[in-house]
């Protein structure tokens, strides 16, 4: 299945070429990684990995780190803004706590306990996750990717809940995307000016603390930057990908999960589809040095939770629809 | 209903306000046409509305006349784009044959025979409808809006096959939307530089012939300029809005169709969702002309047959599932 052969398939339909825009780049985007012309965007699921953050005692987040095992509870019952949008889209939901502080929920249909660690350390005063602590992360998101594939799942994305987590987005989107310290900063689920102010000096401290060693120690650098759902994500985007799976990128903090996917794994990228550019200045930075367009753009999203993903999931099914169409030669009856 | 009681219902949500972007203003929007905080998507319905155009014979178009009653087939057979992205969308596909040329298809399951004439006439050196074609035309598609009410279809969109069919929507656009002649006029379903210079030179004569009465006679206006499926695609918009349905608008030629709506009964863009911004120049300006913001905006459609409203239906069912969500105040365990 060439790029040529594809293409071709796709201009050949009924209709005058190149007439449905980026809904025949998506559609071949799926053949691509599908290597069909027939690709399949069901069943699907999304794998949400939610844990703490140390940096949050920085002043750095709009939000009290309880939130984040709060809105754990909420999706669990299926009443958070990824449920709702997964039931919505026909798309399977799982909730993996790889390391929220405080006990955590019984496994249940929908979550699974896989805490690492209680939180990660504040990045801003040393190292987040050591490398065991970051590897173990990544483990519990290649078991999902397993699990998924064992399941017959065809497309998947990752999501995240974590309060404070677009401090160790930014940091990895600084070290790994080429982008200043300040355009990887945004203000994330709302934060005001001295919020701000505070969660700059954190990212250029800790970017300034650790950047010196990345070359010699990437992954030592990584896990004193991230996060554990990060970690997870990472590990979850790279198996999938090995398993030819179909990856739907949801926003920023997902896409830092990929640039540490890409810098360890460096085929990882060519699974992706970039589902929307989010409001966070960082986001569309991050895509580009992916070399990732995103689809949908100018809708705002800054929630997370895989939500931009789950908007995303149903414009697949169109995409793969457009496949299906008659050929032109079939409606003017001549030979193509 | 009112529009701060709907915000306030959405802010209020388990998630940062204003988080979800244009997610929330068009969930604010079903909420507002259907006056509910619980909107409905389904059931929907687009119907397709084809006929032919006299115009053809000034060579403004890429396409042979005959594709229009070849594609006819096509849709019938349920083998088109419209086709496959209904299906993949959960929305049911009508189509009218409103003035195709020749014998047309007999009624099945998809397709309608309602023949108002054989195609309009050339509007590059006669009106193209008189003003009783014109309302025959409207008629077929207030119909069909009735139709879609009385079977309780709660979503509706309009769409249109015609070869030819961006010529009288530029005319329209030029007359109704304050747009400049050449930029009301694009490349259609793919014309060259020379088929684009007779095109200009077509919408120029005839709306340099026609717009001087259009203040005394707006209607003997908008039917010598106009064609039957768009005729009927406006009575459809303004019945539609009048019978208090959620009305998706499509492309350039449906939208051309609106300001005609717009014009005869000036309450119909208040029911109206603009799906996207299409590839053809002038489309930009009529939704602004009209007031509307489209929500997919760069993926560059310019197929027609209601293909764009299709690729939003299924977000819509995103957005009134946005609805459904917890309240931050069930989340937090405080009053709100």
């Amino acid at each position: 299945m060439t790029a040529q052969g594809i293409r071709a398939h796709l201009e050949s339909r009924a209709k005058p070429p190149g007439s449905l825009g980026r809904l025949e780049d998506l559609a071949a985007e799926l053949c691509r990684i599908q290597r069909t012309l027939r690709p399949v965007t069901r069943p699907r699921r999304l794998v949400l990995f939610a844990a703490d953050h140390g940096v949050v005692a920085e002043g750095i987040s709009a939000w009290p780190a309880a939130v984040t095992a709060a809105m754990v509870r909420t999706i669990a019952e299926g009443r958070a803004a990824s449920s709702v949008l997964a039931e919505a889209s026909g798309t399977d939901l799982r909730l993996i706590d790889v390391g929220v502080e405080g006990p955590g929920l019984p496994d249940g249909p929908v979550h699974r306990c896989r805490k690492v660690r209680q939180g990660s350390r504040n990045l801003a005063v040393e190292p987040a996750l050591t490398v065991d602590e970051f590897r173990a992360a990544m483990r519990v998101g290649e078991e999902q990717a397993d699990e998924a594939h064992a399941d017959g799942v065809r497309v998947v994305a990752a999501g995240e809940m974590g309060i404070g987590n677009t401090t160790p987005a930014s940091c990895l989107t600084a070290l790994l995307a080429s982008v200043s310290m300040d355009e990887a900063v945004g203000p994330g689920a709302g934060a005001d000016g001295p919020t701000m102010e505070r969660k700059r000096r954190a990212v250029r401290a800790a970017v300034d603390r650790e950047r010196p060693r990345l070359d010699a120690n990437s992954e030592a650098t990584m896990a004193a930057l991230g996060g554990l759902e990060i970690a997870a994500m990472a590990g979850f985007l790279h198996r999938s990908a090995e398993l030819r799976l179909t990856v739907v990128l949801d926003g920023f903090i997902a896409t830092a999960a990929a640039l540490v996917a890409q810098r360890l794994w460096p085929g990882t990228r060519s699974h992706l589809i970039a589902a929307h550019r989010s409001a966070e200045p960082g986001h569309a930075a991050a895509l580009r040095h992916l070399g990732l367009v995103p689809f949908l753009d100018g809708w705002n999203l800054r929630l997370g939770e895989g939500t931009g993903a789950l908007l995303l999931m149903p414009l697949l099914d169109a995409a793969a629809a457009v496949c299906r169409m008659a050929s032109l030669s079939d409606v003017t009856g001549e030979p193509a």
